[in-house]
């Protein structure tokens, strides 16, 4: 009766909150008992319960007070008043408090365990370390699967069904995005006569722009999962467009060295590429740093950034970069 | 003293092993004692250790033989011996075991903490699940990062020179790729003359490459990590080839419609495109689910696949088969 209770008690709270992951086996005692009575009365709560992690201290209202530790109960004198020894700093969490925020606290402070209390301060429950577990691991196999514009929390033995749904809207997406690429490179059709060589260097230029795109997003993404990003935005707008100046310029020279002695391209147009594929990396490097952060401000999960979202909309930019700044040079 | 000898002893271990990872502190008693004489030990230990986890017997020689609940412990009579209480099935590692094998048994089994024993069974540490958490989070990072073409732990706040080592590998890879697409695409320029179009449509058939690519590989890496994946290799190609014919050929259907109605193509260039992106399509899912298998099988980390090296390998497979079967139906 009191378990189909406390399970009719947890149903009451969102799965992704604490009140949804704590568990109601606790092991608590009162601020006015000594070690004696609360040694006791722990032998009585322990029975019921299957693992002990904490003693929590409430009381006489079951407001949460303190803690007491195993390894202070081992080595106190049973007369001792509980009030004397117990520990009045505790880390705690509110039942609505979100499972992620729940996972990054006990993470931080390395706890084991945690008190739940209600809106009053009561103590309702309690989530371990193990429960953690589950959410870090769901939320990076999620983040995982965001990147690579998978939309639903599916696996390799899911349905086809169910792998379609979670699949065919990115790929919609992405088509949608290459219709935009086609009719860009249609408007730069008149190249074709004098410089049909840049129409060679489209797929590399996209494929640079992406990846540049998805590597700097995941680098932000990363970031704000881990709550590790300091300084301001004008520092990092400065250092992100450092970063791929220099990356950018390397792979200029592979670029140019490569296409004339590779590829057999005149200069003019390595030179043209090589420009190109620098603006095209320092852009792309720009999206991919500050969508995540836009789409963070707006409360929207920054991991879908890092998918295909990036890659199209910096396959589109990138073409788009490459035949205005060719058009500027060989002007077609 | 003790303490620059435990550290001492830690060092020898592999940071990436079970003995890497494992604390000293642990409360162990013999079998031969009894609760009383446990009792007073264990406070004895209790005062050196953070916090009690679990509490292990072992033998005159130090082989673990079992653990001991707190909770038995609190409603066992004192004169119990502890050959009698103890429970002799106990999940242990050895201190070779690596890391995230560790992470795996107790995820698994729901463990807050694990026992170390040496070559000979002698209790050496424990592993607590704070200790896990950090593996987990790091291999769930260190696999994005490599998803993301990013091959060294690095963060948003490391230097210019540390981010660009991590991020250059995998451009220079990718560009060399484009090189290649530049040659294949080189290699096709008759088509110029009568189907100039088919050169528009480049970066949409390496886009859906890519993208198809990565998430057949992303649900196969994280199938091969969590050790979820079952079925024979054959079922599976069966099973990716259905799943990649229904996508493409829902996708094709767009893309009949809209290259003739947005983008003015005609019938049979629409045709020859929608073809080969079924093609490219089954083909990209290929290899997205079976170059991680493969890298598997050979001990490489599967998530090397799903970044640059898949998105690169799929363009250039993509063009090739994208002019190929052009060739074929519209003979240039």
């Amino acid at each position: 009766v009191e378990h189909a209770k406390d399970i009719v008690d947890l149903l009451r709270y969102d799965e992704d909150t604490a009140g949804g992951l704590m568990g109601k086996e606790l092991v608590k005692v009162n601020e006015n008992w000594n070690v004696l009575t609360c040694v006791r009365e722990m032998r009585e709560q322990a029975t019921n319960v299957q693992r002990v992690h904490s003693i929590y201290v409430v009381d006489d209202e079951n407001r949460l007070k303190g803690r007491l530790s195993l390894k202070d109960l081992l080595i106190t004198g049973t007369k001792t008043p509980i009030s004397e020894v117990y520990i009045p700093k505790v880390d705690f969490v509110k039942v609505n408090t979100p499972d992620v925020e729940v996972a990054r606290i006990m993470q931080k402070y390395d706890l084991e365990a945690i008190p739940v209390v209600d809106e009053l301060g009561r103590l309702v429950g309690r989530i371990t370390i193990d429960d953690i577990v589950d959410v870090i691991k769901e939320e990076a196999d999620k983040d995982f699967q965001l990147a690579a514009g998978i939309s639903q929390d599916v696996d390799a033995d899911d349905s086809i069904i169910d792998l379609t749904k979670a699949r065919l809207p990115w790929l919609v997406l992405a088509l949608l995005g290459g219709f935009i690429s086609v009719k860009l490179l249609n408007g730069f059709s008149g190249a074709m006569q004098h410089h049909k060589e840049l129409f060679f260097f489209t797929p590399l230029i996209a494929a640079m722009a992406g990846n540049v795109g998805v590597q700097s997003s995941a680098i932000i993404v990363q970031g704000l999962a881990n709550n590790s990003i300091s300084g301001s935005l004008f520092n990092r707008l400065i250092k992100e467009v450092l970063l791929s100046l220099l990356n950018g310029s390397l792979l200029a020279l592979i670029l140019i060295a490569g296409s004339h002695l590779l590829l057999g391209v005149s200069y003019e147009v390595g030179l043209t590429v090589s420009i190109s594929l620098i603006s095209v990396i320092v852009i792309a490097s720009l999206i991919g740093t500050f969508v995540p952060i836009l789409l963070n401000k707006f409360g929207i999960d920054p991991a879908l950034a890092t998918g295909p979202f990036i890659t199209t909309s910096n396959d589109i930019c990138g073409i788009l970069i490459y035949f205005t700044i060719a058009k500027m040079i060989l002007g077609f």
